[in-house]
C-alpha cells in the first residue's frame, strides 16, 4: 500500500514544475489518479496557464482524456486553446460520450465547433444524438458504452464478448440483453456470469424483471431508482423500448449532489445553477440573488401597512413594539423548521403529495405542543426579566399574557403554513423547494403582527 | 423486458393477500425485487401487522433476508415477534453483517438479545465488533464481506476463488490484495481480471496506489473518496494498517443523503436524527425543534431591549416603526444566502477554511451590488406607493433616504456574518450548518436595529 495523499504530494510537485524537471513530473503524474491530477492542474492554471498546458501534455493519451474530463470548463478551454487539433481529435475520442456531452454544454460556441471538427464524424453524431435529450433528463446523462448480450448465447461467449468490447465500457459489470430490434429484454451481471456454469445460457440466467428508465424521465428517476434498488447502473430506453443507453452509480452520485445543492438554493432564495460557488462571478452571484431579495423586500410593505395602521394604539402602548422582532422571529423559525423538515421529506421520497392530511396533523400537535412551551417560558422570562430585572414597568401581567398567548397563535399558523405550502407545491408539480423559509417567513410576518394586534386590542382594549 | 411498476401490482397484490390465495402470492413475490417487497409489506403493516408476518414467511430463505434488511426498525420488530427463534436465525445468518449491524442500533434491547442469541457464534462476534466503532464511522457503516487476493496468484486462480467465494460477498468487482499479515497491498477489478491474460500474475496488474480510509474516519470521508475518485467501494483499514472492511458504494448513496439531511436540519434550527420524517412522533419532533427555537425567541431580549432605548425617539418618528420588518427581513434573507451558499460549499469540498478571505471579499462584493440595489428600489417605492399611493405624508424624502442607507450597510452586515460564520465554525472543527439562518437572522436582527437608529438619529436628528 503506497498511498500518498494528494497534499503530502502536492509540494514535491510544484517543485518538480518549477525546475521544469519534466521527466520526473511525468513518472510521478503516471502513478497519479485523474481526480487528483486534475486538481493539481487546476491549482497550476490559477498561477499560470501556461504551465497548465506544459504539464498537460505530459499524460499518456488514454489517461489525459480521463484527467480532462475530470477539469472545469474554464480549464478545458484554457487547454483546448494551448493543443492542435490532432491532440484533440485524440483526446474527443478517448472520452466518453457523456462527459464530451457534458463539456460542450459548459464551453462557448467557438471553442465547441472546434472540438466537433476535430472528433470523428461517428462520435460526433453521437455528441450531437446525445445535446438533443432536454436537460437534466436521463437521457442527458447517460452512456452510450455498455455492454450488450444475447439470449441465446452462453456464459462462455458472453465473458469472450465482455474481453473484447469491455475495455472502453464505462461499465462491464452489468450486462443488457437486447432483442434483434435493439428491445431492452433482460439484465445479467458479471457476478451472474462468474457464478454459473459455462454452458449456461444467458436466457436462463437474465433476470427479466429490469429496472428501467426513459430518456426523456428526468435524470434525478434514474438516481432514485439506482438508490432504491441499489444498482450499479439503470438502463434507459427511448419512446420505442429500445435500450440507448446507461447511467451509472457515478453519475448519479453526482446527480444526488447537485439535485440537494439546488434545493439548499432554492431554499435560501438564491436562482439555482450548475456552477459550484468557488467559480461562480460577483455579478453572476448578484444575479442569482437579488431577484427574491427583491420581491420580499417589496412584499414587506404589508406589514408596513399593518404597523402603520395599529400606530395610534402603537403610541399609546408602545412597550408592545419592543416584541415585535421577537414573535417575528420566532414565526419565521417555526415555519422554516416545518417546511425544511417537509421539503426534505418530499425530495427523498419519504412523504408523498398524498399524505397532506396526516403531515397537517402531525405538524399542528407539534405546533401545539412547541406554542405552549415557548408561550409559558416567555410569560415568565417577561415578568421575571424585562419587569423586574430590566425594570420596565410597562411590562404587566397582562401583557405578559397578551404576548404570551400571541406566540401559541403565530408558531401554529407558521408550522401549518410551513407544511402545506411545499405539500400543494409537489402536487401541482412545482419544485418545493421554492416555498422555503424566505416565503414563509413573509406570510408569517404580516399575519403575526395581525394576530398580535388583534389579541392587544381584546385583552389590553387598546 | 417484462418491468412492472410497484404502483401497477399493488392492487393485485393487496387482492391476493385479503382473498388469502397465497400460492398465487408466493409466486408474484417471487419475481419482486426486496425493495418493493419491503415497500409492501410495510404498507400491509400499517393495516394489520398479523397479515405482514404472513406475506414474509411466504418468502424464500435468502429473499428473506434481503427483504428483512430492507425494512425499518418497526416492521423488523414486528416480524421477530411473530417468526420463531430458528427462523429468526437464517434470516441474521443470511444477512450482510453491516445490514445487521444496523438493525441493531435501531432496535429495542429486548429484541437486540433475541437476535444475538439466535445467530452463530462467529456471526455474532462480528456483529460485537461492528458495533465498537464510533458512530458515523467509516468502522460502523463497513462490511467484511470481501474478496481478498494475493499478489502471487495468477488471473485464472484469481477468478477460481471468485467463483467459489464470491456468492456472499457484498461486491465482487473490487477485489483487495493483501499480505500475510492482512496488510492492504493493492486493489485490482474484475475487469482487470477479464480483460488480462489467464497466466498474468496479480502483483503486474494490481493497483499499488490504493484509495482507502481508516476504521476512525468519518463516514463522510468514505463517502467523499467513493464520490471524487468515481469508484465501486473504499476499503477501510485499522490502526495497524489490516485490512478489516470495505464500504460500497450503494452505503454511500444513503450516507451523502443522510448527511444531507442533517445539514438541512441543521440549518433549519433542528436537531438532526436518522429517522425519517414519517416515522418521528410528534413528541420527539417537538423534543429536536424546542431547543433552537426557545433559544432564538430568549435572544430576541436584545432587540426589545434596542426598541425600549429608542422608545422616545420612535414615538416621535412613528412612521419609522412600519419600517423595522421590512429592514430585518431584507437582513435575514441576505445573511441566509450568503450562509447557505457558503456552508454548501464547504460541504461538498468546493470551497475550504483556507479560502475564507476571498469568500469574504467575493460576499462584501456581492453586497454591495446587491445593498445598492435594494436601497434605489426601495427609494423610489417609498416615494411613489407609500407617500403618494398610500398618502402618508409622514414619508419624507429624508425618512426614504434614512431607510435606504440603512439597507445598504444591513446588507453587508448579513452578508458578511453569514459567510465568516460558518468558515469559522469549520475551522474550529463544529459543523458549519449550525450557524446557518436562524442563528445569523437573531445577530442580523439585533445589528439592523442598532444601524437603522444610528442613522435616524445622525440624518433625521431625532
Amino acid at each position: 500500500m503506497e498511498e500518498k495523499s494528494y497534499d503530502q504530494r502536492r509540494e514535491r510537485l510544484l517543485e518538480l514544475v518549477r525546475s521544469k524537471r519534466l521527466k520526473a513530473l511525468q513518472l510521478e503524474l503516471e502513478e497519479m489518479n485523474e481526480f487528483d491530477i486534475a486538481e493539481f492542474i487546476t491549482e497550476l492554471g490559477e498561477e499560470d496557464s501556461l504551465k497548465m498546458a506544459t504539464v498537460f501534455r505530459l499524460l499518456s493519451k488514454e489517461h489525459g482524456a480521463e484527467v480532462f474530463a475530470e477539469l472545469d470548463a474554464p480549464e478545458q478551454q484554457e487547454i483546448i486553446n494551448s493543443i492542435t487539433d490532432k491532440e484533440l481529435g485524440e483526446i474527443v475520442e478517448d472520452m466518453y460520450v457523456d462527459d464530451a456531452v457534458d463539456m460542450m454544454e459548459e464551453l462557448p460556441a467557438n471553442i465547441v465547433k472546434r472540438v466537433m471538427r476535430a472528433a470523428t464524424p461517428e462520435t460526433r453524431a453521437l455528441i450531437n444524438q446525445y445535446l438533443k435529450y432536454p436537460e437534466n433528463s436521463a437521457g442527458s446523462i447517460m452512456t452510450a458504452e455498455f455492454v450488450d448480450l444475447k439470449k441465446y448465447m452462453n456464459v462462455r461467449e458472453s465473458i469472450a464478448r465482455i474481453r473484447r468490447i469491455g475495455d472502453d465500457k464505462e461499465t462491464i459489470y452489468v450486462c443488457y440483453v437486447t432483442s434483434a430490434d435493439r428491445k431492452l429484454e433482460g439484465v445479467v451481471t458479471v457476478k451472474d456470469l462468474l457464478l454459473s456454469d459455462d454452458d449456461a445460457v444467458i436466457e436462463d440466467i437474465m433476470d427479466r424483471n429490469v429496472i428501467f428508465c426513459r430518456t426523456t424521465d428526468d435524470r434525478s428517476e434514474a438516481a432514485e431508482r439506482i438508490s432504491d434498488y441499489d444498482l450499479l447502473a439503470v438502463p434507459v430506453v427511448d419512446k420505442e423500448d429500445r435500450l440507448v443507453g446507461i447511467v451509472t452509480v457515478d453519475d448519479v452520485i453526482d446527480v444526488l449532489e447537485e439535485e440537494a445543492t439546488e434545493d439548499f438554493d432554492l431554499m435560501a432564495g438564491i436562482s439555482p445553477s450548475d456552477k459550484p460557488y468557488s467559480r461562480t462571478g460577483v455579478v453572476e452571484m448578484w444575479k442569482r440573488r437579488i431577484p427574491w431579495l427583491m420581491f420580499l423586500m417589496l412584499s414587506a410593505t404589508f406589514t408596513s401597512m399593518i404597523i402603520t395602521h395599529f400606530e395610534d394604539a402603537l403610541s399609546r402602548f408602545a412597550v408592545l413594539t419592543g416584541f415585535v422582532p421577537m414573535l417575528m422571529g420566532t414565526g419565521g423559525n417555526s415555519g422554516s423548521q416545518s417546511s425544511t423538515a417537509v421539503i426534505r421529506s418530499l425530495s427523498i421520497g419519504d412523504t408523498e403529495p398524498r399524505d397532506i392530511l396526516s403531515v397537517v396533523w402531525k405538524e399542528i400537535r407539534v405546533a401545539v405542543l412547541c406554542g405552549i412551551t415557548l408561550a409559558c417560558v416567555n410569560f415568565i422570562k417577561m415578568l421575571l426579566v424585562d419587569r423586574i430585572l430590566l425594570s420596565n414597568p410597562d411590562v404587566t401581567v397582562m401583557v405578559a399574557f397578551t404576548v404570551s398567548l400571541t406566540i401559541v397563535f403565530v408558531v401554529i399558523f407558521a408550522k401549518s403554513v410551513g407544511c402545506i405550502l411545499p405539500m400543494i407545491a409537489e402536487k401541482i408539480g412545482i419544485d418545493p423547494a421554492v416555498m422555503a423559509s424566505p416565503l414563509i417567513s413573509t406570510i408569517t410576518d404580516a399575519v403575526s403582527l395581525l394576530i398580535y394586534f388583534t389579541l392587544a386590542t381584546i385583552i389590553l382594549r387598546i
